[in-house]
């Protein structure tokens, strides 16, 4: 395989061109990026098939999930299908922290990467915003004693898009009489807000409305459950979400077209793109890639029974992403020999495929495994995947998608092509929604994570019955858990067995639509690195921003 | 005067056209809104005329300055002038609390009005994400003590664009040892953000970054500064401010083009938009109408010896908006009552008048009164506050910019015309800068205020001491002082005399290039009502945002 430059950025307007969008469905954003109309949606097209890329567990580094993804749709695009892709926002807060930027690599990448990491169009600006005009009500609200509202029982935190974790948590309304009521209080970062997963899963503006109208507040002196609309700002939020609820149009370094658009987190929210850009890539292509936030344990299970479920989505093909060294570190090698040659390992590891192939196959879908390459990777080495595969009737197959873009996925292309020929399978949760909370929560945890058993804590048991009494026992479940492990202990690799799960807490997201089970030591704020990215980003004499991506 | 439709609004690449600014220095956001390259600064075109409005000590309602600098800018492009707008961008949090919208108001309104109060092209989050990103790195720096910062001397707060009360005293850091160092802190409005002020006065994006260097974050502990620069963070924070930096063009009602850009807070910062903006209506307009917040003596003052003289600009007239009902408010009348036919208190509210006017001589400049007529006013109303400034040899104009647009401000276009075809003279600053601190507050607060001398608190006194002490002696003075009077007590109507102006604390905006004397209580970060604008917003069947302006 060989490096092919990258083709040079065409205006957004034509690559809107390519899926039949009309200008007037177009609100550019300069001349690289647009929002999208939803008009778009009922252009009568058949819609196209939809591909959800996961992976096996990561190692810190990342599988290259979104680079793959990326490179799969150029590869798409080179075999002459039709392609677009659906893709999350990064967050701002991790590009100054430790991750720095998160819009693919090498020659699959998403343009322009800078103003994606950045600003983009403003959308995570808008849910932030949004979100703290609810956090303002709330607090108004006790400060002119004006609904009964019990403020230590308040549930509603504020957000910033930002990792700083000594905003966790706070203590507000200091200063004496007029400067408000003291309570105990914090700041999750913006992809963990509940506004936008409930930005992420509506169906329009008007669906949006009524989440947000949903969203528990907090109780009353009594006990009793306070909304949300009872504060009288959800129709301003709506306002200001109005026009972050539109998908944003981009382009790959091939100019495949992207929607990019909504970002929460993975492990603590459902970790996928909008439904809105899902759908939009759905309506303008007749090949849909898409990726869900980590493994396929955490994001590959709530893309299917949230996201799918809620808005009737159905994937043709699942690709799960695996890299050589993250097959390694599951073999037992430690992080920093990885890049080592040793088949052996990569052979041992293959316990962590092997269980993400067995989810994978519980919802009845084609699954075709990719192998993101590196230059590190032996013949030997990815051999012994492929013939892993081979064993299982699994297609498999090496993927350079980073040094040389679409031509390095050209492969991976065909196999997805031909897997998504096969007959549709229809549509099969994990769980119904009838079973009882803890039901669906052990059979997540011991179909998806080969967990023994749950336990749940004494507040998360209690959590339970509180939902389960307002009425939220019909939800489907929110899983947060490391991405690290298959378990909830972020320090076992591979394919751990006979572990307990351990529940600790339950959060009702009755806006977005499901029980947050929370298991270990979830981080909604991310703190700075001693070193962080932030400080290697700069702007250069011409006024290009350097260190970024 | 008859009221004119207003013309449908034109795409932007039109208006710019009129400016003759080419479509490759355009960035659309949407059709109706673009950023504009700093290239267009060097045009090579004779700079226009600087058009200054301010206005006489106004109602709680505002005099309508924002309604008559639009209706001005639309009354000379009605007389065959080459007219721009350079304004400020409205705050988000006053939006949803008290003030509502501030795009202007009937036929002089800037559109599109809905977002220009909201998202607008990002701006204000920009600025806000650029300054928390200082503040996240200032806690993360504490947290693995890497740097000699003393937590209890940390000056930078953090940033929101919203009236949130419960935010200006906190505790951030609490929860134990990995959730950061507890110590006490706040958030300002975005608006009052030292960011804020140092983009509305940065000349490019270098100076931004070596004026982001410069902001004062704390102190060491032995005493000595501790400059951003320190938290390696001031790249990133150009990074993202890196759009924000280029003025947005959008239109008035009538199409006149209207750059508008930043917006800091007028009583605690220098209130007027970015230098960047009004440099751009001066290289593309022949007459460039700008406005500076609140009153003369606060706005008037801060746009002269602060922007002009950091800047370079010198304008041509001072145009000074007075209203019937904020005279007769001066003249004794209480706010219930200012709609009542007056005659008799309008000519006793003449002497706020009159002390602006005194004020505006001060700098050398013709001065035009405009009368921003309501439709409660009477004849003689209005002919006694034309026959006062016929016996100053002032020319004066009632316009009726709401009701009537461009066409009712034509006589004030000619009296402006008129009043700039004068020959030019020099800039001339109230005081030099290298005067005393004292010498300076005091010459601003005896000319412009009319106050019979300053008194300094001892805490002023030792910050002014420091500043010294740390080179800063040489910086102009932003005063931060209510806008309802001409003193430091809004209670104080018409033209107070023989009072004296307490100075209780001294800032060092050391980024920004100014020493913050603050009198009286100044609010940084407002509170909401009871019942806050935010509750009126909303968005209707068809998508539209209704409740706003």
């Amino acid at each position: 395989m060989t490096a092919t430059p990258p083709a040079g950025q065409r205006p957004i307007s034509e690559v809107a061109r390519d899926l039949d969008i009309a200008p007037d469905h177009l609100e550019p954003y300069g001349r690289d990026k647009a929002k999208v109309h939803l008009d778009v949606l009922s252009s009568g097209r058949k819609p196209g098939k939809l591909i959800l890329v996961s992976a096996i567990t990561p190692t810190p580094a990342g599988e290259g999930k979104t680079t793959t993804s990326i490179g799969l749709a150029q590869g798409l695009h080179r075999i002459g299908k039709r392609a677009a892709l659906a893709l999350r926002q990064p967050s701002m807060g991790p590009v100054f922290g430790r991750k720095g930027g998160a819009t693919g690599g090498g020659l699959s990448k998403v343009e322009p990467s800078n103003k994606i990491n950045l600003q983009f169009t403003g959308d995570f600006h808008a849910i932030t915003a949004a979100h703290n005009l609810l956090a303002a009500a709330i607090d108004n609200r006790l400060y002119f004693r004006d609904l009964d509202l019990d403020p230590t029982r308040i549930l509603w935190k504020r957000a910033l898009d930002m990792n700083d974790r000594s905003l966790r948590r706070i203590v507000v309304g200091l200063g004496g009489h007029s400067q408000g009521v003291p309570r105990e209080s914090g700041f999750d970062i913006t992809a963990a807000s509940e506004v936008m997963a409930i930005l992420c899963l509506s169906e329009s503006l008007r669906d949006l409305r009524e989440r947000l109208d949903r969203i528990l507040v907090g109780y009353a002196g009594d006990g009793s459950p306070v909304l949300a609309k009872r504060l009288g700002v959800t129709g301003a939020m709506t306002a200001i979400l109005k026009e972050a609820i539109l998908p944003n149009l981009v382009q790959t370094t091939e100019s495949t077209p992207a929607f990019i658009h909504g970002g929460p987190f993975a492990n603590i929210a459902h970790g996928c793109n909008s439904v809105l850009a899902t759908r939009m890539a759905l309506a303008t292509a007749d090949y849909a890639v898409t990726e869900a936030g980590f493994a396929f344990d955490l994001g590959g299970e709530k893309f299917l029974d949230l996201k799918c479920r809620s808005a009737g989505l159905n994937p043709a093909v699942i690709v799960l992403v695996a890299t050589i060294r993250a097959l390694k570190m599951h073999g037992g090698v430690p992080l920093p020999d990885i890049t080592k040659t040793d088949a052996a390992a990569v052979e041992r590891g293959l316990v962590n495929l092997a269980a993400h192939l067995d989810s994978a196959e519980h919802f009845g879908k084609p699954v075709v495994v990719a192998i993101n390459q590196f230059g590190t990777d032996t013949a030997e080495e990815v051999g012994v995947v492929e013939n892993f595969c081979k064993g299982r009737n699994i297609p498999c197959s090496p993927a350079n998608v980073f040094g040389a873009g679409g031509e390095g996925a050209i492969d991976l292309a065909e196999k997805v092509v031909a897997a998504a020929s096969y007959p549709e399978t229809p549509y099969k949760p994990l769980y119904p929604l009838d079973w009882s909370a803890e039901r669906k929560i052990e059979q997540i945890a011991k179909v998806m994570y080969g967990a023994a058993g749950v336990s749940f804590q004494q507040m998360a048991e209690q959590k339970l019955r509180k939902a389960e009494k307002l009425g939220y026992g019909q939800l489907p479940i929110c899983m947060a858990k490391t991405q690290d492990s298959l378990s909830d202990d972020p320090k076992r690799r591979g394919r751990p067995q006979g572990f307990t799960l351990h529940v600790r807490d339950i959060e009702i997201a009755a806006g977005a639509g499901f029980l947050v089970a929370l298991t270990g030591e979830i981080m909604r704020m991310p703190g700075l690195p001693l070193r962080p990215a932030g400080e290697r980003i700069d702007v250069d004499e011409a006024g290009e921003i350097t260190g970024l991506s």
